[in-house]
């Protein structure tokens, strides 16, 4: 070890400038594989998802592989994805794991293992989490994260409605989940800051395009964001750009997936979308 | 479809009857398989979880995978599960897959579909979850789960410390977000009940015996439980039994791993082990 890397927010806003705020979200439903003309079986997802790395090279920073649709097809799914990371990496994309995953203690160790250690077929850029078990216990992977240079995504504040009631469930009088839980980020971000002079700290959050500015104090986050709900969700390039108006443009992270997998099964039509989002969003943000 | 299954929560409640409320958590961490030995990859990870299902078989009720440390191993690992969740069906030992899955509209779907699903290699008994993205967004795991006699835990109160203030927390001044969830998975539990006739309904919660008895109407879920927290993290059997003193035990599953493992390598020292803990559960409960 002691090597130096460079940490996941700034390699995302390197990303971000040299493309758009774009990530390709990969989740081929088995609705969207029929759509496509192909078998509802893990060649049918290989294909899929060939495809979408392939039209997002230089036009997104980032793809997002949705694990449940891997998960679907146990070990030969996961062996698809494997390939999809190593294949994106190879294509300069970014890998974003979009798998929740949330566990305390010697489980949680290996959650890092599984998604944030070079040694693993799976290893990539970041990590979605989700924190019901408690922000502190995820410390593990907040280290390791740090130390080799790659990220994570708390969800803080999801784009679907269901979420609400418990993300703003009060833990004090005056204070929020989702405020917490972004407050706590920004305090482990600052302290990354001071020591390592980065730009932007490791640990990112998830909040939705759907939610409404004046709720949550974005800026303190010090980090970057992956922003879900724009395209088939309902909101805008212009809704992210009036919700993240007070954050740097290289830490916003959209993502988009049906409103590009509808496009397919063509690459070139699938490129064609991604680019056409891709200038919206670098036109607005 | 139209077939008639028996509900997950008879299921349990008749395999509890049958063995025991014990089951046998197979957490095989880098530091076990050391400890017995083995290689830290996918051969020795098999080794550990076919000698802890062969040890369990007649004397617990189910058991309980932890993902992450399959997913360690990436395809490979969950090649392994696969062989697991069939070598235990066949034993007779029903499966809870521990994954803490949550998600939204087609990704909770796709989840259903991975380990709820007769087609799926992953298919098991029941599946961990955790809501926060919101326990309305798993509607379709819910009746997924009901139709094909599988089952649910959702992550309510966790045998952690850094978990409290998020589950704690209020979503209205006199109601917790873990109170609430209760409450909800008890209403769906008896609308089962009510129109099946079964006698516990197909939707668990997660409760660790590190609680303490009244902060919770547990007996109003109708539903089993998983337990975790005994031995390793500090309950006692007698803890469960205190906590639990309203429920039925039929419908109190303890779960416990380290205190297991640590017996191994030896099979029948595992089921020694395994063995002990289930006359004194048994004997408690």
């Amino acid at each position: 070890m002691g090597e130096q890397h460079q940490g996941f927010g700034d390699r995302l806003a390197s990303a971000i400038g040299l493309t758009s705020p774009l990530c390709a979200g990969i989740d081929p439903s088995s609705a969207l594989l029929g759509q496509w003309g192909l078998t509802d079986d893990a060649a049918g997802l290989a294909t899929m998802a060939r495809t979408v790395v392939a039209a997002s090279a230089g036009v997104a920073a980032a793809i997002k592989p949705q694990v449940a649709f891997f998960e679907r097809f146990g070990s030969a799914g996961y062996a698809v994805l494997e390939e999809v990371i190593a294949l994106a990496s190879d294509a300069g994309l970014l890998v974003v794991i979009d798998a929740k995953r949330g566990d305390i203690g010697t489980t949680m160790e290996a959650y890092g293992e599984a998604w944030l250690d070079d040694r693993s077929s799976l290893a990539a850029d970041a990590l979605t989490v989700t924190s019901y078990l408690g922000i502190d216990a995820m410390e593990p992977v907040f280290d390791l994260a740090r130390a080799s240079g790659r990220g994570l995504f708390v969800v803080v504040a999801s784009s679907n409605p269901e979420g609400r009631a418990l993300q703003e469930a009060k833990i004090s009088p005056t204070m929020s989940i989702e405020q917490s839980l972004l407050a706590d980020l920004g305090r482990r971000n600052r302290a990354e800051i001071a020591s390592t002079q980065c730009a932007f700290g490791s640990l990112g959050a998830v909040v939705g395009a759907t939610r409404s500015a004046g709720q949550l104090d974005l800026a303190s986050l010090a980090g970057p964001y992956l922003v879900p709900g724009v395209g088939a969700q309902g909101a805008t390039p212009e809704d992210v750009a009036t919700l993240f108006a007070h954050c740097s443009p290289r830490s916003v992270l959209v993502n988009a997936s049906r409103s590009i997998l509808s496009a397919g099964p063509d690459e070139g039509a699938v490129r064609a979308a991604a680019e056409s989002l891709a200038t919206e969003l670098t036109r607005a943000l």
